[in-house]
């Protein structure tokens, strides 16, 4: 992209803690610029500074400090919509905001599994952004970013597939608490401790990775068929979710050839540069300590997907671990790499 | 029992963070009663309370704190000599004992897997002591307590593979920091970090609980014929090993058939009342948050498991989570129960 | 007290963290019967076991588990009404207990500095009790615990008072987690951090000793005159108050003489053997490591305050330590002592 | 600096904890370059990356992962010795590398009160440099920067005892477990907790900054006489240091006198806009919840020093909290910052 000016955006749930995110990254984005920002009724009218409680560690950027938090209705003075919203709320909103033809790039599970609506890895599948024909919005229309846990996996589990055909997957994860929002959970509930129970997030691990592997064929998108459970549980580590991951072949593969293609693979983000884009989305690592969230959650700008301890397994073919950010490639930064490459795909003009 | 005068017993490596949970769970003991304490030469001839960093939150019991450290040399005043050793020295430590005619009682792991040698878990495997009539070492023996990660696991196994049959066990940890010993894991290395690897421990999940679920049989203890594979991590938690676990059975079994196979399930040690039984060796909770080692780990005087999450599987027949106490149960505990069992069945008099 | 038959007692605000501490502890107790537990609309009507989210790593007691919550209302049906209620609400609900007839311990802040209301610690003070024949409730009564970093102070201070005269305090504390409620603080917020400020808390800390270690003359109570300043952190401890302090003495006083005022130090709880009285108020600790935490919070059932670290400072006489549990002395068990003191005083027949 | 050529650095101690954090800081430094990193005999002749576990979250410069590690002896290849020396050897090679004619900039304790030798805080007594006239080395010398705990806080004197007068400074610290090196602290005794003692670091907060805010005069450094009291916490906190400090002025000021005098500070390092200097050296935050550790450690490269709270006290003048990065200006980037100031002072050529 090589535009003279600066596309609009805004971010819908601005004050929450993933709407702070998509502020923090987005503040110096080159082809980005934030023009709104909405919130709930209780914060709209306010400026933004004195709306928020913001937690991130980089400082509120001064630019948008001052900016009068709107309201979340589809008046506001940009393209694309960011939505880091509840999904309590998420649902209506980022359809009314649609209809009224605004791109509505979401981080919210709401519409995920919406038939028409692409679950968009864009170094995986982004021919899926076909499917927005499909969708009866006019000029509008919405694109969504898996969960946070999915996002890791589905990337350690393309090249694979890719490969050698995957038949099962198994994973148990160790997630992070910035996972749960804020004030999300009681420092009381989890220093000493591990919560084994996350409501909802099995089952997303099991299903999303499906339509984010599928095909996109005769104008659908057609689930992958590959067998995973989940088992999903909350560590006290700030930001970057851990998976032990068991894998299923379809082909025979050595570990010199699984490392290679993790080590090899690209997608169109690196290979015409996008601004958010990680250097190399898979990085793996020999020594057997690493991955480990304090340390790798920040390679290549927190967009990276880190992999180490590949071994043969006695009940599947290999196991692995692997570590991704959750809220920068699994939420706001992913989300901000799927509107560069509707931007590159020409989905956004 | 019912005996007059307390058996008299020796702590190995008293001063370590596994001797300090002997000398505590040991102080006031209705059958046994401590002699001695003996430890490396940087702390012998001094007195326990000089030479020991106590780390525990109990406080040091007055009785020993007083009392002369002696060399690891088998010239002590005891019957009984339940050894916290490093593995660096254990081996050879044991044997000169057992030599001398003690009955030795190790949480170490190196003769665990001796074929002669016992790897005891009271309720499940008592009958396995028989095989210590094979040891060459005339009046004195050795008994070994099982990995601290293994001994939950094989206790919540043990009613599923009487009742239905176990074909294989899939198992990934999320373990405690104490089981790494004192000063173990640095705070730089775990606050906020998950560390997805623990030098040898994956092995020992992998084999020790063949061994225990195993029959004896012809003098010899055969291993039974289960595929287990384990993912070890260490995460920031104090005490308490949380593992998640999947299972395939032999025979169908419905979910409430395999909560009272557990519920219901006792030994001996429940049976005859041991002094450091648990009342119950498993508890199921319902509630699916549960077990949380924050909350679980001390049920039952810390020596019972906790188990929760019972669901089908898509890959397994069924996963589950357990919670053990690693230095209790896990250790210092299980090996005082192992003592317990001893007397009982007549090899210690 | 030789009494045939258990006193009834209520706790208010019993879902909180603060009412079920309250639970947890006067569910053996040998004077107290639970026989109701009352809490907000949002909880009244249910069994407490479905009411409450219980948050004590003891087990809920079955015998309140399935006692049917009821409203804040002044027709329950017990004697005491202990109050572990917010203090946005507490002020009235009191009110309007003690005007009902009810003896109310309250370990809320609403009514801690009325004049007519004692301010109770029952080693300290409890000659203050008398001011309650100034209420004007008839045969109801209010008396109130002191804030959880006060009451451990105020103990360590009161045998420097006693025999030294106190000129100046100053206090720097390191609080715990518990001591802001459940949820409370994030965990976001505080692993891998400090927050250097607690709203309201430096003014209690300032005050509250001053009325404790009052004299009570003509039916008065009349403040003492130190000077007090205090500074309050949040740290990532979950129970345990740690302070720093440091006092000018009127009296010079040798290091001795201090340590042993406070190792000497008793009051009424102690010389009657009250059931929930630690056997000493105050352990001196020579450890220069000592007081900590995690290995001292729960000394003598919880309600001991640990001190370490006497020694000589250049702008005060003094500096030390100390450490108390901040939800049993600091808090639910602090107002059961109240309520046992003024059982022996006859204020509670 | 305006030299075509880099000055060439070595690193002492370059496998430990400090040593780690120069060659990060280093790797990318526009003045000076590394050519030598040195440490003790055991890592010595190894290549780097294979003799250090390494321990920060930022990755190991490629250029320094293959150097060979010489020996701490006198004949490395460069101008400038940076010392991350444990404090057991420090004092001897440090003498050794300076007689040899190397210019010795060292964070550790041994020389930092010898009289002829500077102890360094560039925005504050750069004047100091001089007393190296006075060094008996010829050629060499030896400069030193503060302990981690005296830097922030002689930083936020500063102003005050140019402006107003210091009478007197009573400090109590919540440091930060990097400070303990590595791996210094066990995670079972910090987790949950707080260690109310470090070894040795009262003495140092108390005289050291006597030492750097005296004055350079009749080629001596006259210690100023202000008396200091600290209170040395260890917390569960990575890195930052936090300090509640409490003041006696000589002079009356206000709140915005006080702010003023810190926001407007500046010293050469800013004037002349060092690589390694903070744009500001002091930033004052308005949030009374602010400074803290985990938000404000890394705020201008973690070279500047966050205050707030500055509030009337009732025993001293003004208290308020101040927090500083321990590893970078506490120690790696403060000794830089030092020879940057050396540099440019005309020292290093």
């Amino acid at each position: 992209m090589s535009q003279q000016k600066k596309i609009s955006v805004g971010v819908l749930g601005a004050t929450g803690s993933v709407g702070q995110k998509f502020i923090a990254l987005l503040s110096d984005h080159p082809w980005f610029e934030i023009t709104e920002v909405a919130a709930s009724e209780r914060s709209s009218g306010k400026k933004y500074k004195n709306a928020v409680n913001w937690i991130l560690t980089s400082l509120l950027p001064k630019k948008v400090a001052n900016m009068t938090v709107k309201d979340c209705t589809p008046n506001l003075n940009c393209q694309i919509a960011f939505s880091g919203l509840d999904s309590s709320v998420a649902g209506e909103i980022e359809l009314s905001f649609a209809k009224a033809g605004y791109t509505v790039v979401s981080n919210s599970k709401n519409h995920r599994m919406d038939k028409d609506v692409p679950l968009l890895v864009p170094e995986i599948n982004h021919e899926h952004l076909e499917i927005i024909k499909t969708q009866k919005f006019g000029k509008g229309c919405i694109v969504t970013n898996p969960n946070c846990s999915t996002i890791g996996l589905s990337l350690a589990l393309k090249p694979l597939h890719d490969k050698f055909g995957l038949e099962s997957v198994n994973v148990v994860t160790l997630q992070a608490l910035s996972g749960a929002g804020y004030p999300g959970i009681s420092s009381l509930d989890i220093i000493d401790n591990v919560i084994p129970f996350i409501y909802g997030e099995e089952g997303k691990v099991e299903t999303e990775p499906l339509k984010i592997l599928g095909e996109y064929k005769s104008g659908k998108i057609q689930d992958t068929k590959i067998r995973i459970s989940a088992q999903c549980n909350r560590v006290a580590v700030m930001d970057g979710h851990t998976e032990c991951v068991q894998v299923n072949l379809k082909k025979k593969a050595t570990i010199e050839e699984i490392i290679n293609a993790w080590e090899n693979f690209k997608g169109i983000p690196q290979k015409r540069n996008f601004p958010t884009a990680p250097s190399k989305p898979i990085h793996y690592f020999d020594d057997q300590k690493y991955p480990q969230p304090k340390i790798h959650r920040n390679i290549d700008k927190g967009m990276a997907v880190s992999i180490g301890r590949l071994r043969e397994d006695s009940l599947f073919d290999y196991k692995f671990v692997i570590l991704s950010h959750n809220t920068v490639r699994g939420a706001a930064g992913g989300a901000i790499l799927c509107a560069e490459m509707m931007v590159e795909d020409g989905y956004i003009k």
